[in-house]
């Protein structure tokens, strides 16, 4: 695949670390730009970037061919206005965010007619943050969700596809920018909005040591990180409360079956959730 | 330890397969009641017990020291009606049940005076069921709760502890009925429901494609017997609809933070959640 030479990682945190980690071992010249010393220190040690810095990020910019924006949402759109002019003609530009509505109609609203800016969504991610945990392993079982508008060429396309391809995602698809917000609203914020929720409905504590492996399996991901999550949370705010609402009526019907002894429906309930359950198995063994 | 020597186990599934393979490792002699052939010659030929049935079970009990009830809770108390009869005076009776309400209370009620039952749970289980994925490996992470009554004896719980003891529980604890059925309630069967009731929320099966491990997680446990959890459910039904009350309760306070665009009252979600996680990572990792 035909990756650009030089690419500049903007925020290396636990995904730009792990893009650079897997981008030099490709053989990619790659840079960074971080407001933290030690997060590029950290980088340029354990041979992740060639060059890195915490100051003008301009001469960076002017050798990138291709820059991944690592930084959360509204930072990212804020980076671009005040970074947009160091750009090289023709540079390919891509970001992180887990969701796209309202971020990518603004950046490609205001940006450079000679740049191009293609969404893009790495599935990945752990409960822990910082460069120095940055692993580039992290990618190969994950989801790589590739979000064109109207704006992108080909050529923007091509570069998103070749990215995920050189880090090894297991499974590289398109969805719009409705498509992709409405799908991540259901399996990745209405569960993190779920595993806290539990955790928060009573002071549990000292149940931990009667916790099984379900118990630690729902609320893994309890363990969330609130700059981010509240940003991602108000910016898929009508899409997760839709899917709040609709989960909440399920689990009112569970309840009521329970209440009204209908031993009929509850395990309606049981047989139908199982084999949904199984169907995501056999597609997962399926890849 | 002190473990009987002749122990029969009644009800060859998961649970009761594994017990049988633990127990004749650690050298007991293990026989099994049950009702399908199949169950009994798997057990017979991959040397799980020295003797099984599917007829009449007074031979085995007339020579069992401690009988292992591996039963669903309405089965488990109709056997014992059925045939306590057959039991030799002395003989140590425990059960593997989820829910111990309504349950033990009965069995205690009308069981020979000669003879003892005592409660205990092994919090372990896998999304299958059958003699044939019997593996006493599956106990080593676990916990193990006796649940005593005012009429067990010193030497009923010591059963009951020294069964966990050999077959090799990572915790073991002592609650009352109530206590455990409100623990039980909250950790394993709300879980449950809420990984059922995400499962059916939608129709979301074209959505496997796009699920990350978080969704994985959360809803691996909705593979659910059916005829099982009916019951488990039922057994615990106020406990249980207290506990989804409640955590529906917490997440409408988040839905509703996110409606109102209180962002500083999400994050104080988010933090509290995070914060009462990693305690459970700490007290597992003090184990």
């Amino acid at each position: 695949m035909n990756l650009p030479n030089n690419i500049c990682i903007v925020g290396l945190g636990l995904l730009g670390g792990s893009y650079a980690m897997g981008l030099t071992r490709a053989g990619c010249t790659v840079t960074a730009v971080d407001v933290r010393d030690e997060a590029i220190r950290y980088a340029l040690e354990h041979g992740l970037v060639a060059e890195g810095t915490t100051e003008n990020p301009a001469p960076l910019l002017q050798k990138a061919d291709a820059v991944v924006l690592g930084l959360y949402p509204q930072a990212l759109v804020e980076w671009l206005r005040e970074n947009q002019a160091h750009l090289k003609p023709g540079t390919l530009l891509t970001d992180v965010c887990g969701v796209k509505g309202g971020i990518v109609e603004t950046i490609q609203g205001f940006l450079r007619p000679d740049v191009e800016f293609i969404a893009s969504h790495p599935m990945a991610g752990r409960e822990v943050s910082g460069v120095e945990y940055a692993n580039c392993e992290m990618f190969r079982p994950a989801n790589f969700i590739i979000v064109p508008t109207e704006k992108n060429t080909p050529r923007g396309i091509a570069f998103a596809q070749g990215l995920a391809e050189t880090l090894g995602f297991a499974h590289i698809t398109r969805l719009s920018i409705a498509e992709h917000d409405k799908m991540i609203g259901y399996v990745s914020q209405l569960t993190h909005a779920i595993a806290v929720s539990l955790m928060n409905a009573t002071d549990n504590t000292h149940l931990a040591e009667y916790t099984g492996d379900s118990f630690r399996d729902l609320t893994r991901i309890a363990k969330i990180n609130e700059h981010l999550w509240s940003e991602l949370f108000f910016a898929n705010k009508e899409n997760l409360i839709a899917e709040i609402d609709q989960f909440a009526a399920s689990l009112e019907g569970l309840k009521q079956a329970l209440a009204n002894d209908d031993e009929a429906e509850l395990k309606r309930l049981f047989v139908q959730s199982a084999r949904r359950r199984r169907l995501f198995d056999k597609k997962q063994a399926e890849r």
